[in-house]
């Protein structure tokens, strides 16, 4: 590593970062056992995918079993960047001093993990580590909110279930008991989303999100079609792949429109196709699709210039697509690095790309996506060291940014952006 | 930077190249005011895309203004590439020397700017400076090519408006001005192709070029089907899709045989998506998809063998396509890197894969793109660097080139190839 | 080149590699003439691409003739990765001297390939040389296996024919000589490629393998379909695309279904476009399309999760995809680095990706795709040290690997992988 990529990586280090997406559960946010942080769907499913039988990690098993199998399997992921995240949280925040986890020093690890846990705020102390100076929740339109910790949690409305999953009385069930609307048209769904988003921005909500089938489509919402579509699943009737269709792109807008409302962005997180291998372990069943088009999106970004969209994509055939919309449109903003992209080979290119043709103030540079707010701190710190080595190599070393200049725009990407836009 | 890649650069600054496409107006092919520099879409799109209201540089407000708002969102993309050339060509060709440019130094490079653009020749002084020989234009079919210095300029037939407008009654009207056949048929319309060619080759064009949306297929040109739809045009009737492609199928087939005819390349720009933001600043509204393939292609370089295709493509998920093709394909020469891939991240990894699979003979290595000769230097410094880079690092310390014939292949690029391709 | 590089390097070219994938032909495995090198379809191809007509090359000229042919426009192609392979080949297996091959050395070189050529198991020093433990072939179903030197060659059989060629009445004639089936149902299908494999597995074979175009779609075998199609055929008549399509997804059904059998994997090599060019040279007409996805592999991943598929892909932009799905699906192996991908630029990048993110012990390093013995050595030389430059960079210098487990990591893709899946 050059002097000057060192000296870059401490002071990116040093940046107390905003991670805007996560999955971490507001009432058991940090780990209490080491099966907390081996159940990560990364180990589960690459232990599988390496050859350990899905049922090995069957939640019925206990913790011991469960640990004791998948440890056994590390040796053959030694190589990828999920274990160094694994090691590195290990090492970092539980003082563990093996460089590889074996069947023989796990034992060491789960205690030291079960006594860190004991303590109910363990994770402001683990956030305090990771430099990470607030975590946003994905919550459920009907989470209960009262338990988040807001001096480091952000809640941030869930709608996948809104958008798709309406034709599901249960869903629509939900939707009453929480908001006090039945819906029975499309103007009683416009409703509850506002009241969701109201709701959810009282409770201090940064912003809305949802995942996205590659193949999904927003433009040009039809409510005439999707109130027969509404209409006929209040029946109890099965809705053809067109009515679906209809319904989830008419509350894909209605989500939209209340970001509007309440001056939030909308997090698209774009790609995703999911149970493509059903007999794969929890959460290590989904993958993607290369097709489709961010021109299929057009329509949405022109429609609402006033919202927010924070894009992330799931393949990298679209990752230059990306780039180049948010090159153009004022409302788009590429936003980290996601699941299957986010690893060194990827962010590295496709970082380099957005620094070198995007305006700096427009890049969310990176979020955890984490389950157990351990992982921030090496997953923050993987990225903290692509950024010194992009920022060193390409900008400073190339003279096109000083080195001070180069950490303001670190600044940027990993705190003062997600502030300005999230409103945080 | 290595010694190797340093004594690379160096010998590379010194090629004296070729520039096979740009928009250069030939009537006032230099800056006369920083007007003219900041008013490169790269700098509005980018301040848009950063915040700034596009009305802000609308050309009804003053120079001075529209220069005040500019710089004032300047800081927003002091990371960016686009960036980095204003400020290379201040420096160099305007003897700007501040390291950036602020509301308060704008002034004494606006001054400097209009003196030195004062002299009609100043262009001269510019090209010369930036070691570019010769400059393509892009000209309308109908333009005044009598204004051309064709000292430093090569014509150029851009043949977008024929083959995408002939429906337009205004296109028709103009074309008939120009060769003097009014197009009434299929046959009168292959005449009138034929002939603008001949006039361009006299007056001394390099090539016909084209830019075309990413769901072009040239395949399968259909006189019959583009004689209806001629006809129904003729009549002042809005044409089908189906319509629109068939005559747009057959007018992109006679531009090619009118190659074919007078031994020019065509230069095929493929991928743009025209207006997607409508919203945006002038020249701000384009962008791509990824869809589409050069397979479509396949057809029309296996009909016209004799004509070189020099292919540039807008959307980086086609570039191996775009190798592969030129790999095979004797008459598919691939040119440059494009508008959204013109980013030294995308250059690099491109240019690395085309000079490690593709005969050295047949790459067009770049191009400015430019609407003023100003960014000549800058844009051509920018590619001279990447080439240097990689010429260093996967050629010559890799033993595969020795240092000489890595200057070797390298003048190819920038001079010899496009020289010979274009016959200029 | 860093120390640890270095050194890194020393070590994996000393690992003794399975080459999983070659056309090398049982009979004549290594050259016996200039000819037999130079008339790889890299060479031909390229210098057609590069000017050479066709005819150049035509197999009805003298050796001489076209070998003077072909030097005399390498210079033309002295650049790419493909001259460095002959070049490599040269001075390694020929003690051939000078650095370029030109009119007036290759005689000598012709004359040292005559003369090394000449005893019948010059191979095995080839190999020897090569550090290739076992090189598999690619044998048409009805090849006579019994020239195959099995200490070294290991057969595979190839099952394009099987899927995509049985309504030609000359494979089924074949087929029927073979297998003493005569196919008269889907059921004599299957038992035909159940024949075939218990005898290619019987004769040592280590997979099937096929080459799949990009919209191929395995999903959903439909017998019923697939018996209508083969009865029309049987009476002569010509398919339709669907009728073919349902044949062929029932066919490579069937070979699935006989790898699962006799527990041997399946060699899915996806993305190619026959005879894109068909006034090309021999082999030199085939290229790809970007369109399609592996998603539409998915279902035949989920019903065959006991068949290993070694998947290599021909376009890159389908290298993420395939990374995502061997990330997930434990029974998908990505296999090598395929032709069009076979350059430096595009190894690095997918292979880091691969290194990065996929268990170790499912990655396939490499397969040399050979027509000739003597492209083991340099094709799977440039892959050693792609994968040195890989673990250098980005595992030993950044901490994630020590040198030693950097090296047993490239044991696995050039030697341990293969032989554990491919049962050699």
């Amino acid at each position: 590593m050059s002097d000057v990529e060192t000296r870059l990586l401490d002071e990116i280090l040093a940046i107390r970062a905003i991670d805007c997406h996560s999955h971490v559960p507001p009432q058991s946010p940090h780990a209490q056992t080491l099966a907390d942080l081996l159940g990560y769907h990364y180990y589960t499913e690459l232990a599988h995918s390496a050859g350990m039988p899905a049922e090995a990690v069957d939640p019925q098993r206990s913790d011991g079993d469960r640990i004791a199998e998948l440890v056994s399997r590390l040796d053959t992921i030694s190589n990828t960047v999920q274990y160094s995240w694994l090691m590195e949280a290990a090492r970092e925040l539980f003082a563990f001093r093996a460089e590889r986890l074996t069947p023989s020093n796990w034992p060491e690890l789960a205690q030291s993990v079960a006594e860190a846990g004991r303590p109910r705020d363990r994770y402001l102390a683990v956030l305090a580590k990771s430099n990470l100076e607030k975590v946003f929740l994905t919550n459920r339109f009907d989470e209960d909110l009262s338990a988040v910790d807001r001096t480091v949690f952000v809640p941030c409305l869930r709608t996948d279930d809104l958008v798709f999953q309406l034709a599901d009385a249960e869903v629509r069930h939900r939707l009453a008991a929480k908001t006090g609307t039945q819906v029975g048209s499309t103007g009683d769904l416009q409703s509850a989303v506002a009241w969701l988003m109201r709701y959810f921005v009282q409770a201090g909500a940064g912003s809305a999100a949802i995942s996205l089938p590659p193949d999904f489509s927003p433009a040009g919402p039809d409510e005439k079609a999707a109130e027969k579509a509404l209409a006929k699943a209040l029946r109890g009737k099965a809705l053809s792949e067109n009515e679906s269709q209809a319904l989830a792109v008419f509350a894909f807008d209605a989500v939209a429109n209340a970001c509007r409302q309440f001056k939030k962005p909308f997090q698209l997180m774009i790609g995703v196709v999911r149970n493509v291998y059903p007999a794969g372990v929890a959460n290590g069943r989904d993958l993607l699709s290369k097709r489709g088009s961010l021109v299929d999106y057009a329509d949405l970004f022109r429609r609402y210039p006033d919202v927010d969209f924070t894009v992330s994509v799931l393949s990298m055939t679209w990752a230059h697509e990306l780039a180049t919309f948010a090159w153009i449109f004022p409302n788009v903003k590429p936003s980290g690095h996601w699941w299957y992209t986010n690893i060194p080979a990827h962010i590295e290119y496709d970082l380099r790309a957005r620094l070198e043709a995007l305006p700096k103030v427009k890049l969310i540079g990176y979020y955890s996506d984490m389950y157990k707010v351990e992982f921030g701190l090496p997953k923050f710190n993987m990225y903290r060291r692509v950024l010194a080595r992009v920022l060193a190599r390409e900008f400073v070393e190339t003279h096109r940014l000083s080195e001070r200049q180069a950490v303001e725009v670190a600044t940027l990407l990993l705190r003062d952006n997600p502030k300005r836009i999230f409103g945080v």
